[in-house]
């Protein structure tokens, strides 16, 4: 074999390729971004690289995609607790109008992605205000990011006017077509808050670009209620209707939905982005995803953002996806952990249109995260699914490693300078802090 | 003020005392095992202390109470999954037979209580056989734990006789009547696995030992189920009727409960231990726990056992317990933060018997723990509990003391030898694997 740029020589392998092979004592080897080998420590010790990492006694993993988040909103993590998604929103968006600036969307994204790094999450579906500042962000961290212009049906702490945006967007799909880290999408935000026109426009603008296409659907009971009184049907029905409904479509939430709902969602090929921490949070109910699986529905997770759940942490969404099926329907067989672990990598890829993100096989990208198991509550580990849906948190992961390149490197960010974006996080919530307090009632 | 032994200064610190006071730069004194002087940093900054502790930047609050584990499970870590509750018992206790030992069971409790010091747990109320090693484990690592003799109807894989059982624990509980770290209790399996007579002198030995009384009660529906056709009754009105419901009474999990429940709960002054990470992780359901603490009935949490829930973190089964009822009853008020730290806090120590345990005030036993702010996760902090429910996780905490003894100090344990338990470990771990595939159908 050619010499390689990094060979990791030793740990654990969970693939999830094809035959999803888990090796015991295994190896890696990746050139120019690309993995180009993946067998036995035996089958690669063997071949010349600039790097070689001994991974003995850790285990070697794709990176975990959030399948859907709103960075931005790291900026007001925990500011407003305890109130139904619909009050909360209005409670948020005050601070956001005050707040949010190309500027401070970067600041939170870059804080955002040192926590999703830090974590063993390589790739994010994000849906914010001034997706260029993300996307910004992320091609400095080197971060996997899917994102792109957002619309409302009114205008936005963006300054931009409601009649601007489909061209202010077909500009930034432009700005970012080549960009290997940054896949486009296009994100109106639901039925309610954009018109049926605004939604057929925002579909055309995505199939133009070639780009996915992302909203919110079926979140809380209000909003089926609010689409079904002014449309006559539910948020899925009205999508399908409106012929949005492919397998370039991805809808976050999907809490709430009735029968005919699963068969336009099963036809469609549309995949739903469950995010079980904000849901219950928010009080808007558990999503049937059992049901959703039994279907052929693809579920990828997504913690949603810091405002609502209130971390990035996919270990914990995976178990939160993992456990409450077994609760609700008093089953402990449903969402095995393997299909979770599915969910949270290759499932989450192929829904974002990453056809090569999500696997450990050759030709892949290389997005990949290394695992200590010497820790006491990883110690024994009988079941490697099961470790890693159940017990496996985000500080277990020692190094991670984006397209070919090493963002963490035993705990220490190698592409963000972590104590500047907490200085400055630390000053501006000072000034939000101290607006949020005046709007209190005296 | 007399000279202190430890002085920590500037943290945050979040009391639990009976005011709940949060104090911004906040001090804590420790002299003998005591908290001797809660207040800001300039009250007690003059003070003299063997040991001074700059704590800025940190979060300072009690030890977290595990109200419901089986330490020594954790030899046995995802070796049984997928399975409902009696039948992943039946395969359990197949292995639990061949390989639990006095000697393993400490080194199982060691294990356990590693991880739970990791994780700024600082009591545990654990229940499995041989309880003197679970004891012996904690006196050697300087960790409280609540435990004592356990009961079944038949011979257990401890090689003690029913009929010995009662005379044997009444030797147990005399020979750790002294131990402060220690607090007997006595703790028949079920309603079902214990007879009414056996459930009765159990509930005896307590009493004159003046020890709690510990028991599952209504975990799946099948048990409720069992021990009505048995008994007539449900397990809560069984134990009522055999007059063993009290004030010294904790009930593990309480998953299935009908109104008549609820009301002797209620009257009895018996506290429940809810377990919500191994309810639904079996399928036993989701614990009514809105309603019992709408009820006023006292709901401590527990993780239980590392085979079923599969780790000890009191983090992530606070953030169970606090988004659980919010999702089934789709109610984003409920189950608020600040009364979900109480749970895992004083509402636990307290159902535990343990009166000077779960606060930061003056006359505590010193069981607290330093929590790391400087995190991208943790960054920023708008709401306090909301921080501790929602986002703070087993590897933010720093330091951890337990009775004025520091068990850890950042991040490095100070009490057990945690490289010879992971080799140990590791090398049962191959025996117990071995002997799991043998049981495997060819």
């Amino acid at each position: 074999m050619q010499p390689v740029d990094t060979l990791i020589l030793g740990p654990l392998v969970v693939t999830m390729d094809a035959e999803e092979r888990i090796i015991e004592t295994g190896a890696v080897a990746v050139r120019d971004g690309v993995i180009v080998a993946v067998g036995t420590r035996g089958d690669l010790e063997g071949v010349t690289a600039a790097e070689t990492i001994d991974a003995a006694g850790k285990l070697l993993m794709p990176g975990l995609v959030n399948a859907h988040t709103h960075l931005g909103d790291s900026l007001f993590r925990s500011l407003v607790e305890e109130l139904p998604l619909e009050a909360w929103l209005e409670r948020l968006w005050i601070s956001e109008r005050e707040f949010v600036s190309r500027e401070r969307v970067e600041l939170g994204a870059r804080l955002s992605m040192a926590e999703m790094i830090r974590g063993g999450t390589t790739c994010a579906l994000d849906m914010f205000w001034f997706p260029e500042a993300a996307a910004d962000a992320a091609l400095g961290a080197g971060f996997r990011l899917v994102t792109g212009p957002i619309f409302f049906d009114f205008d936005g702490p963006d300054g931009l006017a409601v009649e601007r945006r489909i061209a202010a967007g077909e500009r930034w799909l432009e700005r970012y077509a080549a960009e290997p880290l940054i896949t486009p999408c296009v994100q109106p935000h639901n039925a309610l808050t954009v018109s049926p026109e605004g939604l057929r426009a925002a579909r055309d603008l995505a199939d133009r670009a070639g780009a996915l296409f992302h909203t919110h659907c079926s979140e809380t009971a209000t909003e089926v209620r609010q689409t079904t009184e002014r449309f006559g049907h539910t948020p899925v029905a009205h999508l399908d209707d409106l012929g949005i409904l492919d397998d370039h479509t991805v809808l976050a939430h999907c809490v709430h939905l009735v029968d005919d709902d699963f068969a336009r969602l099963r036809r469609s090929g549309a995949a739903v982005l469950h995010n079980p921490l904000s849901n219950l949070k928010l009080g808007s109910g558990i999503a049937p995803v059992a049901r959703m699986l039994e279907e052929g529905i693809p579920v990828a997770i997504g913690t949603d953002g810091p405002v609502s759940s209130n971390d990035l942490d996919m270990w914990t969404a995976m178990r939160f996806a993992g456990l409450l099926q077994r609760g609700v329907h008093m089953d402990p067989v449903l969402t095995p952990a393997r299909e979770v672990v599915r969910m949270a990598t290759t499932v989450g890829a192929e829904a974002l249109g990453l056809g090569e993100v999500g696997r450990l096989a050759e030709g892949y990208r290389a997005d990949l995260i290394l695992i200590d198991l010497a820790r006491p509550h990883l110690m024994p580990m009988y079941d490697v699914y099961g470790h890693l849906v159940y017990t496996v948190g985000r500080d277990d992961v020692r190094s991670v490693m984006v397209d070919g390149r090493w963002v963490m490197r035993d705990r220490t960010l190698e592409t963000i300078d972590e104590a500047t974006v907490l200085a400055e996080m630390e000053q501006l919530a000072a000034e939000i802090e101290h607006h949020a307090a005046s709007l209190e009632p005296a």
